[in-house]
């Protein structure tokens, strides 16, 4: 049963079906689906697979993944040079600049979580004291997820912070950390208990005022 | 905001949210994933994208896609000659044989559907015809959708042969259609209204003799 179809057949749909989220059935509708593009398109694609990591550097100041170092955002002298805002992975820079945040960024390049092996040494969590005792932010805004992992790791850098403050290595940097509370277009109903008493500690005077 | 991934990462993310199913966020989680395996393993990725037309023929008697011609199927003396069965796309014969089906196959190439501008002069019915008319075949197993347009396709071959026995042209072929009713594991109470339907026009004498 294995051999009816073409060997290149198979191969493509085994290598699809080797990505998350994708199983067997998936990857064999999309090669078919491919099946109908012509050579030209099959060869775009097969291309940017090959492409994809030439020319590929990672930034020395904010660790995201880059054609130069440092990268477009370290660059941009017209972005708030003293906000910095601490993300998990390269994505959460995307989500971070569709949210119009203006500062500039230090990517982690993970979470803390024990049972996946990753400790506060796996992350550039030294390389972000050592930018913060630059002298150079004002502030810091802790944007891991808000996740058990991410909590632990926003609570993992603060305390490092505050020993460096203590120390007096580090200093006049505001640490904050992004709100959890209802998403926006969510109903008060459904939310879970969790989220609602964050909402509710999070607070404030009404009208806004920022 | 578009600039800030590396080119080589937009545009795999662009051919990877072309494909069906994939929208821009699954297709940037999938190249981020695609970041983290090593150069050997993209470079087979990308190759299997460009071989993937090469060495591919169509076969000549049943119309699936294959590496020689006639097919593995079609040249396989082991499996039971006289019974054809009748199915739209390539991927409806890997179905069909999960389900241990064991005579020949004829691959239509779609459905009749005048909202998509299928018409019947499209789909290899004549060349269905002629294998018939040959007087190889005992029975010819209409394994069409049980949709709309698998219907109409089916009702439509089931008229062609019998004006074709009609004319004499044809002859000793009977014409039989997979069963409508209920999925296996399934449950009566949510069943639609027509599946139901079908099964109980298509119920059999129990215990089965077949």
């Amino acid at each position: 049963m294995k051999n009816i179809l073409p060997r290149s057949v198979e191969r493509l749909s085994e290598a699809l079906s080797s990505l998350p989220g994708i199983g067997p059935k998936t990857a064999n509708r999309l090669t078919f689906y491919l099946l109908g593009r012509n050579e030209e398109e099959l060869n775009q694609f097969g291309q940017s697979f090959l492409d994809l990591k030439k020319n590929l550097v990672v930034c020395s100041k904010c660790f995201l993944i880059s054609e130069s170092d440092p990268c477009v955002i370290c660059q941009d002298k017209s972005r708030e040079q003293d906000k910095l805002a601490v993300v998990e992975e390269p994505l959460d820079v995307l989500a971070m600049e569709k949210a119009r945040f203006n500062g500039l960024y230090h990517v982690l390049g993970g979470q803390i979580s024990p049972i996946n092996n990753v400790s506060p040494d796996d992350l550039k969590i030294k390389e972000l004291l050592t930018r913060l005792e630059s002298g150079d932010f004002k502030e810091a805004i802790l944007a891991t997820d808000p996740s058990l992992e991410g909590e632990a790791t926003a609570l993992y850098i603060d305390e490092q912070v505050n020993r460096a403050q203590k120390d007096g290595r580090l200093k006049g940097v505001s640490i904050t950390r992004i709100a959890r509370g209802l998403p926006v277009g969510g109903d008060l109903e459904y939310a879970d208990e969790l989220t609602l008493t964050r909402s509710l500690e999070g607070r404030r005077s009404y009208p806004s005022k920022s």
